[in-house]
């Protein structure tokens, strides 16, 4: 290590962030972390020593077997706390979690934040963070529903909140009193995947989320796929209907033309109907066209199966370029799920290489947050590791 | 190392797989090979130990310095070759390296594969590869112009060839008397894409290859994103005209109708024209083409240029799934890039995201082959290294 690039993680900081993350699923044996992080045996006790010294980890009893009993460590550290928040056009949430990845608070606030602009709803955000965490949080990840530059940490445009070029990170790092690189930005779909990655849903995972915009996002064995400038997974303006509406990109009938909340809804209820009363937020919209639904009601039943279509058509692309192993349905489309996978899954099987296994959501809309609480844990343990290898 | 597992990769195969690897780039000092490799400095004697045992390596030399100066090593071997292989509809083709990836040998043949068969195919293809050979190879790489499912080495589907479920590496493991491990086997656009990227072209490298069908490949830091079957990439039916052509999967306007050579000739010029005789290969009439354009012969100009939309509409949808800095159009869109190039750059600044570099490959017909070098060379690596790790 450089003493000149203290923050600069070498190989005993990764080796110390894995023996975090392991001890993640519960406590293990020296053996076991030796096998589950792939480094040598004869490094794990100097390794859980420099933990165990910053009261990270503790013994945790031991495992009976044949031979010698093995001694077991768990995780410990109380007081390091990994901050999840989310921002949404009309909603911010927030989610704390302890090094194990138990969940210590959660707390979520209708905002229009739009309105707010970035600074003051930047402000709301981290007022909210404060009123739920417990002590300084040595991890923090941001979801946002817009394209963002992960290198630089930037939210290049969120069109529902109307913000360009936006550092999150540094903002938010500033409110919290945190370093800036203890901050982690990303889009909400991409989280989303995350989320239902770590959950187990698949290995080559596929989420398109639903919300004010479309949005996409692809974890391949256990990694984001971002692209060259953050911006992979956009699915918006695949062509789904050419005698479709025009699109604001120029084209005409673009995915983003039929998949947004507000198109659905016009096309489920005729104009002055109370489904198109913005006051009961997403949720409260969904449930009451989802009641309809239930009630056969036969416009809000053509409007969800031809959303369902036009998914399918848009998810076909995807399966042929991507070719995943599943296809989760996040955000308002998992409260469809009974009525949208079906469609969605014949559009697949007309493809020559269409297949893929189609599942709503189990994460529902708080998939984001999840998936933010993921890569949270993840700057937790590298910051911890490098606080860590900076004292050796 | 489970001893009831031999070919299993520990740690230390993969360091001096490593180690192998960081040597293709010229000579290197210990404290180089440390940093390029990522182990610990202490642990690289003992590897080049072995390495010199098995005559892999030698001295090189000095690197001169302000302090003590810096022995050298360098990759050896002479002995050991890595073997690429291509099939195409119509032609054969083999090209040996040494370790150090220099070219020993290459050779391509015209042979009408699909009329001979698959046993007969890989007959003649094991001729040819025997015919190039100066010894046994310990890395044979294939590339197939159709979908492969890298976990069992099986080619899929080939529409070209006709063959479908084919286990072209056990079968041409068998013909050369090598391990089946020893011989991997990968779609030519995956191969073409990787060729570009070990080249330079690109990080987060698309790749589009042109021939008897149109195939794409995607390669992210260095690796082949290959989904959850192994056929990522593929293109042909993502819809660029509404209007279009039946396609052989049922729907109407898909690229594949558009991009594959038959079609561009049947644009480019009238029933009973010389170009449609299939006599001269790929190379002789896209030659023949390329020589109408330049001539300004209008049917041909404005199918080409018609062709690089249709190219484009489907980019477009790349570009937005997949985030690359790069798009390379290989195979016979190469030969054509100077008129195609420009239709696709229109299309990709129509959309809100599409961005890009679009060049065409500078490798050509030959990339493919190129990256089944590439890929020979690893398993050649990995091989090398398994032989050691048994020994000790």
């Amino acid at each position: 290590m450089a003493v000149t690039e203290p923050r600069r993680a070498g190989p005993r900081t990764a080796n110390l962030a894995a023996v975090l993350r392991a001890l993640r699923t519960g406590p293990l044996s020296r053996t076991q972390l030796a096998a589950r992080c792939g480094i040598a045996k004869s490094a794990v006790p100097g390794l859980l020593s420099e933990l165990a010294e910053r009261g990270l980890v503790r013994p945790a009893g031991v495992l009976p077997g044949n031979g010698r009993p093995s001694r077991l460590v768990e995780l410990h550290g109380e007081d390091a706390y990994a901050l999840a928040l989310g921002i949404e056009a009309d909603r911010l949430s927030a989610l704390v979690t302890d090094l194990s990845g138990r969940v210590l608070a959660e707390r979520a606030e209708a905002v229009d934040v739009a309105g707010l602009g970035l600074q003051r709803g930047m402000d709301e955000l981290a007022r909210l963070a404060r009123a739920v965490l417990p002590g300084p949080p040595a991890g923090v990840a941001i979801s946002v529903p817009g394209l963002v530059d992960p290198a630089a940490a930037v939210l290049r445009f969120a069109p529902a909140l109307r913000w360009r070029d936006a550092e999150i990170a540094g903002l938010m790092a500033a409110r919290l009193a945190v370093p800036a690189d203890a901050v982690a930005v990303d889009n909400d779909a991409n989280l989303g995947a995350l989320a239902e990655s770590v959950a187990g849903t698949g290995t080559e995972l596929f989420y398109l989320g639903g919300g004010t915009a479309v949005g996409g996002g692809f974890v391949s064995g256990g990694t984001i796929l971002r692209g060259a400038r953050g911006f992979a997974g956009e699915v918006g303006h695949i062509a789904v209907d050419p005698s479709g509406e025009r699109c604001s990109c120029g084209r005409t009938g673009c995915l983003a033309t039929k998949a947004n909340l507000a198109a659905l809804l016009r096309a489920a209820a005729a104009p002055g109907d109370p489904l198109h009363d913005p006051a009961p937020g997403v949720e409260g919209r969904v449930a009451l066209l989802k009641d309809r639904v239930r009630r056969g009601d036969q416009r809000a039943v053509t409007a969800v199966h031809e959303l369902g279509v036009a998914l399918g058509i848009a998810l076909s692309t995807v399966v042929d370029v991507l070719d995943p192993d599943v296809i989760v349905l996040g955000g308002y489309f998992a409260e469809l799920g009974e009525w949208l996978v079906e469609p969605v899954r014949v559009e697949l099987a007309a493809r020559p290489l269409g297949q893929a296994r189609v599942v709503p959501s189990a994460l529902g809309l708080k998939a984001p947050l999840r998936g933010a609480a993921s890569l949270a844990a993840e700057r937790l343990f590298a910051n911890l590791a490098l606080a860590e290898e900076a004292t050796v």
